[in-house]
């Protein structure tokens, strides 16, 4: 890679992070204001956020910041969005 | 780290890596077999494209084949899900 890029590739990994550790934000968002859920795949939910858990050990082993501390952010949103899934998955919108 | 996890832990990533970079593909099912997506966020599925597009381009920088193969595969389902989203969005469910 090219020597101006060694020193701010970063930032890219940053911005990266910040776009989807809040990914599922406006999901929850949505949700709360519509109370309805029936659409959301419940098999998705929790294959990220058993994705998403190791991804988190796997940047300790790498010893990655920003690899950790996006998904940390992450499965804090899918436990939210669980949450929510459970309280309107089956009540309005039919 | 211990010396026993240094040759193994890519496992990790690789198994974090094929539960995420499939993590769409429930919703992509459920929501062709119900052919309603009036719940699911565009905004989420947009702010997730952009971000893991950037995840790709940081995989490339730090030459982690991991990253750069689950982040391709994620977009790739994202923007089927975007199509299924534009072709069911406005429709059934209601």
């Amino acid at each position: 890679m090219p020597d101006f890029f060694s020193q701010n590739y970063r930032y890219i990994g940053i911005l990266a992070a910040a776009l989807t550790m809040f990914g599922f934000l406006p999901q929850i968002i949505k949700t709360y204001a519509s109370k309805s859920a029936k659409d959301i795949s419940l098999l998705t939910l929790l294959q990220f956020a058993c994705g998403i858990s190791l991804w988190i050990i796997y940047g300790i082993f790498l010893e990655d910041a920003i690899i950790i501390t996006a998904n940390s952010v992450t499965l804090t949103t899918l436990i939210v969005l669980l949450y929510f899934y459970y309280k309107y998955g089956n009540q309005g919108g039919e």
